[in-house]
C-alpha cells in the first residue's frame, strides 16, 4: 500500500459537493471511497463554505491523498452563480493549499473526454465507463459522485503531469516538514 | 486594550490584496496597520490563492481580530473574472472560517455609502474621509489599501450587526476551545 498514489477528486458546489478517492495501483485503479455532502438551502452561504472547507480538510487528514484533482467549470450561466462557484472552489482549494497537496484542475469537457473519449458524454455514460475501470461493488452512490470520481480518474490518466507551476509539494514532503501536524483518525 | 474590538478588513483579489486592521475604541477608531500584497503576473493562479490564504491566516494569528469584514463585489465584467474573484474571496474567507472568526460581507456601494454618505464616491473621497475619522500619521500606503480599511470602518459603523446567520463564534471562544492552537508571533 505504501507506494500507491492516492488521488482525491472533488466536485465542489454550494448545494452538493461530491468526492471520490482512488488509489493508483500502476495499471489498475482501486476505488477507496466516494460520497456527496448535501447542503440545506436553509444554511447560509458562509456556513456551506465552512462545511466545504472542513470536509475537504477532514478527507485529506483521513486519507492522506498525494494529489487533489478538482472539477472546475470555466463557464456558467451568470456572474452571480460563477462568484458562488468560485468561492466553493476557493475554499476547497484552500484546504489542499493549507496541507500542501498539489492541486490539478480539469474542465468537465476534458474529464469526459479522458474517460469516455467523448467530451459531450452523459453522466450515465461516464458512470458506466467508471464501472468498467474499477470494481465499484454495490455503490448506489456512484451517480451522485460521478463527477468527483471522474475527475480523480481523469487525473490518473494524465501520464505526463500537467504541472506547469501548479503544484507545490506533496503530502510526503509536508509530513517530513511538519511531523507534529499529522492528524490521525 | 483588552476590551477593544479588532476588525480585519480585506479587499481580496488575485492581483492585489489590500488589508486594514482597526481597533474599535468605542467612539473612536484607531488604525493598527494597513498594506497591500501585490502578486506578480508570473505567478500561477494557484500560487496566488495560496499566498492569499496564508497571508490572511498570518494576519489573523498576528493581530487576533474579533471580526473579519470583506469587500465583496457582486457584479463583474464577465463570468471568468467573477470565477477568479470568487476563488480569491473563497480562500480569504476560508482562513477566517478555519480560525472561527465571524465574517461580514459588504458591497463596494454599501461601503462608500456608509463612509462618505454617497455610494458613488471616488477612492480619493473615501480616503479623505478615512483620514478625518482616524489618525493616519504619514501613511502613503493608504490609497492602495483604501478599500480594505474602508470595509473595516464600514463594519465598525454597523451598530446593529447584520449577522443573519453569517457569524459563527468569535476569536475569544476559539481561544477558549483551542488553547493549544494559538500561534504567537
Amino acid at each position: 500500500m505504501a507506494t500507491d498514489r492516492i488521488i482525491l477528486g472533488i466536485d465542489p458546489g454550494t448545494q452538493v459537493m461530491g468526492y471520490g478517492i482512488i488509489a493508483d495501483k500502476g495499471k489498475k485503479i482501486e476505488l477507496i471511497t466516494l460520497d456527496v455532502y448535501k447542503f440545506s438551502s436553509k444554511e447560509s452561504h458562509e456556513l456551506r463554505l465552512k462545511k466545504i472547507f472542513e470536509s475537504v480538510l477532514s478527507l485529506i487528514d483521513r486519507h492522506h491523498p498525494d494529489e487533489l484533482a478538482i472539477e472546475a467549470p470555466f463557464y456558467g450561466k451568470n456572474v452571480q452563480s460563477m462568484l458562488k462557484l468560485g468561492r466553493a472552489q476557493g475554499v476547497a482549494m484552500a484546504a489542499g493549499l493549507y496541507r500542501n497537496i498539489p492541486i490539478f484542475e480539469y474542465s468537465p469537457r476534458k474529464i469526459k473526454q479522458s474517460i469516455t473519449g467523448n467530451g459531450s458524454s452523459s453522466k450515465e455514460q461516464v458512470a458506466g465507463m467508471l464501472g468498467n475501470l474499477m470494481n465499484l461493488g454495490s455503490e448506489p452512490k456512484l451517480l451522485d459522485a460521478t463527477d468527483a470520481v471522474a475527475v480523480a480518474v481523469c487525473h490518473y490518466f494524465q501520464r505526463e503531469p500537467t504541472e506547469n507551476g501548479k503544484s507545490y509539494s506533496g503530502w510526503k514532503s509536508f509530513l517530513d516538514q511538519n511531523p507534529g501536524r499529522v492528524v490521525k483518525k
